[in-house]
């Protein structure tokens, strides 16, 4: 008789830790787990574990785990996660292993994202695939001839720092003219700011409290003029980003996720002129797929589900 | 008796057509060719099938070619190359194995010589590659996990086309602001070029011919400030290059060839300062290796060499 082996899926977000435990062949969840992360205060380990605990089952033989980065995906060490203060080098593969008593294999949320989506999602079959989420922050995660790019330190594509331009704004990680300092939901809302501080016109307020990119997303929708060039300029700048990942990578599919790509039109018709505009040669354009993710919210539970099972196997096969 | 089998490597460059064949295991050629391409004028093809007759040997049984682009190394087809105006969509690969009837595996040039110093040169052992040639333009070819990277229509790593800054200097392609717009032989020139008849001081003449990357490298070795800058901004911008591949690919390694990286200190002390002041995280470069070509002149022929051989055992390898 066969045992039975579940796979454990976590996704470590800012805002939230999700836990879900899956049967082999089924991405739907036996059980799964929501609580929040909390992650400027004390404990982040011990709330996780006890996420963990809440869907844990003896039959789990693995564990796979979509962190913020920067980490170490090798050694399954925390770098140095902007989020999460108190982790610095924090070895938490290691520590989950040693708790739950299963191998633990972790990556980057946005390279954790882009295998799910290979795996299940919108980009099943490809061969060489892009996986963009923007959101407060611009992250990518690659598959380039049938494998997820991971690189000598495992810090392979992070493709929101890449300069655009040396001299543009500030980003979140302290370097200037990143995509992440031009696309992302950050950079929509500073921009908007710094033109209301300038004294365009706009109906939205400055009223202490920061802007988001939500807001300013709504007045687009009712027609804002400073608004909509917020989004436009973002896309603008994304399509040049594009551009570059074909002319880097040249995928046949370019795959959006994240709170900020859902504004649809207001960002992607400019970034459908401006990918047109810089890319290098039309050929790269060719029966290319530009969408939107299937996975939702899932998308880092389901990354994480397909890099455990795909570990296993890969290490099974090697053992043999 | 196991039958002898030879490989011809072609390295169809803008100057020169180089032949050779080699035994295997062997790097070292049986017989070598090398006449002048003569690009724009009629009959390349016939110059070229004449040179390969000139090493041709009855034991050939595959043939890999090194090619300017950009090309379909899939189906072996030059799309349109600035330095070869009779040639468009030409059927390369399919006409030299149609003339010699054996199999012929086509790449552009960037990419055998990366894939060449990988194999037999500087990056041998290496899992994660980015090779850079500087030398008219900017060309580059990457080993991601231990494969070189095409691409969904063949056209990845065109590495000199990336955009760093979107109002930057028209690049040789007809887009801006490309790597290859700051930081080639032809920008340095350019760059130059404009700034004595913008009147900057200079021991450097423009007497009618227009001023070459040698030429200005040796006025900068003599002291000449002028010189020394335009050589100082290309390596500024190529370390803003190079902070991008390390954030996008990763690599263990990145090798540099092509003429203009000949001239050492001049463009690399300033790569460097660029490049520290430019990557995204400290991580990076640990352990990196930063480092000039091995196979010299003969990486083209090299490189071709080893694709043939690679495609010749990995398609037997499919066979059986």
């Amino acid at each position: 008789m066969a045992s039975m082996s579940l796979t454990l899926a976590v996704d470590l977000g800012g805002t939230h830790i999700r836990t879900a435990s899956y049967n082999d062949e089924s991405i739907t969840p036996i059980s799964r787990y929501r609580t929040r992360t909390n992650a400027r205060e004390p404990g982040v380990f011990d709330r996780l574990a006890q996420a963990i605990e809440n869907v844990w089952n003896d039959d789990v033989t693995s564990m796979g785990v979509a962190s913020p980065g920067p980490l170490d995906p090798y050694t399954g060490t925390i770098l140095a996660t902007p989020n999460i203060p108190e982790w610095r080098n924090f070895p938490l593969a290691q520590k989950l292993s040693a708790r739950f008593g299963v191998p633990v294999h972790l990556d980057n949320d946005a390279n954790m994202a882009g295998f799910g989506e290979w795996t299940f999602g919108a980009g099943k079959g490809h061969h060489n695939l892009v996986y963009l989420t923007i959101s407060t922050g611009v992250g990518g995660g690659v598959i380039c001839n049938d494998a997820l790019l991971q690189g000598f330190h495992g810090l392979a594509t992070e493709l929101g720092h890449m300069i655009i331009d040396p001299d543009g704004p500030p980003c979140g990680c302290g370097k200037n003219g990143h995509v992440e300092s031009f696309s992302s939901g950050t950079a929509i809302a500073r921009y908007t700011t710094e033109q209301i501080q300038a004294g365009q016109k706009t109906s939205l307020q400055l009223d202490g409290a920061a802007l988001t990119a939500k807001q300013i997303a709504d007045s687009a929708l009712a027609g804002d003029s400073l608004a909509i060039s917020a989004f436009a300029r973002a896309g603008q700048y994304l399509g040049i980003a594009v551009a570059n990942y074909l002319a880097i990578f040249d995928p046949s599919i370019v795959i959006f996720g994240g709170g900020v790509s859902q504004v649809g039109d207001l960002l992607f018709k400019p970034f459908e002129k401006s990918l047109y505009e810089h890319t290098f040669h039309p050929h790269y354009l060719d029966n290319l797929v530009i969408t939107k993710a299937a996975l939702g919210d899932d998308v880092g539970l389901l990354g994480a589900l397909a890099w455990a099972r795909f570990k296993r196997n890969n290490e099974s096969t090697r053992a043999e």
